[in-house]
């Protein structure tokens, strides 16, 4: 019988189990706080830390990440927080609802810190992004980054480039004060956004095999190097179809298909993870911003020749826009015609629609030639009669012949 | 030196010429208000309505197609018009402009109708739909297109089945009365929303070749059957990706298409149309309505052996959705589980977003399983971490299987 120290059953659309208690009827064990100590994967069984022991015949390890921390004085402050999982979540909306917020710093500029902004400001908070690099989100285009800039300075968050915390204090005015290598800050609440690094202690301690990336090395099957033992979700590799590599990506969909797949294969219904093309998206303000495939740095590093333009459009027809903005990068391989990635940033609705679609493209391991007359459902409510995508594919192939 | 009867050019994105005047400086003659009566493609030359003669090298026939009437009384009675060009627009603005109109009747109830409805019904106008059948947009599932007629009512447009209109008159309190197999009805305005045929006169007369739709045949660098004339748009025929068979689609954005191919080729830069998979979209009122690929009818006219499935979700995650609503219909092939077609329909955004993703799948020639692990720009924002697209491929597996 196997055991789950965790979620969620469904049947069919029904919701069957929430509780361990609601899981036992299932016929599932559930056993919430108390965690995996160690694994004897020779003699297949699992110790807890109440000390406990338990046989398995098949293990899923779905350890996840933790929060990268700088590691620094004052980051266990009551008012500064993560941001990796439900309790951190659960944790600052109590913190946020019993003091008076007045100023929050949000040390990082990646997405999470981009969607965090945001729900700051939303509530009225002052805030402050401090970004080590120049500007924001290092996935994206230099010229959409500063599009993203702007829209922060738009909405009164402030962007503090080339800026890292050296050390956090209890304030006096503030609840909480911060060094900088560029000087000291106030702050009621400081959000650590400095991204993830998967967990990977409890398969290191047995020998599995981890890739490249650290993360633990998977088969399509999402079987680990030992065979009794599965790995799904952050903890995890993935295959890249574009660079025909294994990789790290952390995101939640990802995980939820290849939970999927180990357990088909466990329950004796064959399946593989077809791996992914990198997609990915998040929302800052009145902005889209999404990306897909591979940056120059990464095709290079895979030893394509990228080749790249940007254009900026319109979202839907020009007779229908009125403030709308759409830019589109595409990456492409120059002895092949082949599309590497795509990156796109709309104000309004826009980038993630044309970055879905690059995505099955990139699936599909699509050739600019088709990407510039792809058959796509026009209405002028909805896109031009030529999609900014069209126009970007053949822009490159101009810029490639 | 090559004759244009019509448009525009633009030299990269900076709009060159738009009257005939400006076209004469790029080199172009334009000549408007001057048909062609008849064409002599031994001589080369086309014979225009003022009796002069032009010579030609190179024949590019862009004849479109003419809006379908009944062939009844009175519909040529001030207050009736049809929709299907620029002309036909301004006609009808000028009419709404310069009476009073309390109620409206369109007659049909293709997408054109519905996008219409929506438009009188903005304007605060009485509006009747008449369709010949139970239902509007036959090329969608009877499903979707019953929420389309609840989307009218909501917005108190009266949906009128199994209703043809016989005859047209004048009225007294109201423009016109019509006759209906049902009845007879009052309106100040009636629109002829019956759909178009092809205008293959020209084509005929000369005998270039039709295919089985009746529109003019072409090849993929859109030359007729006679080498020195090529055709575009709403006349010929287009190549259908998914029934590997040519097929008559008079829609705007392949007639652009079309249009860059042929003049690619005449300009000694060889290049082929690729086809189509048959994408299309409208909205009307808060719903967005999409369809790509085959439908069931088709694809068993095709030889294929079609399974599908509908099924109903939301366009974005579950913890950010509030009325959305968005349904999904697949059409796949049993025996070689390839996509065939899809349709959509959501409450909100969310339908042309999917069929433009499966879209892209069908010019691939992709297959459920693949479908079913895309690798989708995932954001609660914009989507769940299973977006409905794998639902549905995930569904119809089943279902096959």
């Amino acid at each position: 019988m196997p055991y789950y120290i965790g979620d969620v059953i469904k049947d069919k659309n029904r919701l069957v189990a929430r509780t361990p208690e609601e899981f036992k009827k299932t016929g599932v064990d559930v056993i919430l706080g108390n965690g995996v100590e160690a694994i004897d994967a020779e003699k297949g069984q699992v110790k807890l830390s109440d000390g406990a022991i338990l046989p398995y015949d098949i293990l899923v390890m779905g350890t996840g990440a933790d929060a990268i921390l700088p590691e620094m004085a004052g980051q266990d402050l009551p008012g500064v927080y993560t941001l990796r999982n439900l309790t951190d979540g659960l944790r600052i909306k109590s913190y946020l609802n019993e003091k008076v917020i007045r100023k929050a710093a949000i040390v990082g500029a990646g997405f999470i810190a981009m969607e965090m902004s945001e729900a700051l400001r939303n509530l009225g908070i002052e805030t402050v992004v401090l970004s080590r690099s120049p500007l924001p989100v290092a996935r994206w285009d230099a010229a959409f980054s500063k599009m993203i800039v702007e829209e922060l300075h738009k909405n009164q968050v402030t962007f503090l480039p080339g800026t890292k915390p050296v050390a956090i204090e209890k304030g006096k005015d503030f609840a909480l004060r911060m060094t900088t290598n560029c000087g000291e800050m106030d702050a009621d609440l400081i959000l650590m956004a400095l991204g993830i690094k998967r967990n990977v202690k409890l398969a290191e301690a047995i020998g599995l095999k981890t890739g490249e990336s650290g993360a633990i090395q998977v088969n399509f099957a999402q079987r680990t190097s030992c065979e009794e033992i599965y790995a799904v979700g952050d903890c995890c590799e993935v295959f890249n179809r574009v660079s025909q590599k294994w990789m790290y990506l952390p995101l939640g969909d990802i995980a939820n298909k290849q939970g999927r797949i180990a357990g088909q294969n466990i329950g004796g219904s064959p399946g593989i993870f077809p791996g992914v093309v990198g997609a990915q998206s998040f929302k800052v303000f009145n902005l889209e911003v999404a990306a897909t495939g591979l940056t120059e740095a990464e095709a290079l590093k895979s030893g394509f020749h990228p080749v790249s333009n940007i254009i900026w459009g319109l979202p839907i027809a020009r007779s229908m826009a009125k403030d709308e903005k759409l830019g589109i990068k595409l990456i492409a391989d120059k002895p092949s015609g082949k599309l590497l990635g795509a990156q796109s940033i709309s104000a309004g609705e826009g980038a993630v629609k044309r970055i879905n679609m690059l995505s099955v493209a990139l699936w599909a391991g699509m050739d600019l030639t088709d990407i510039s007359y792809l058959d796509l459902a026009y209405s002028p409510t909805f896109g031009g009669a030529w999609d900014p995508i069209h126009i970007a594919a053949q822009g490159l192939m101009r810029k490639m012949a």
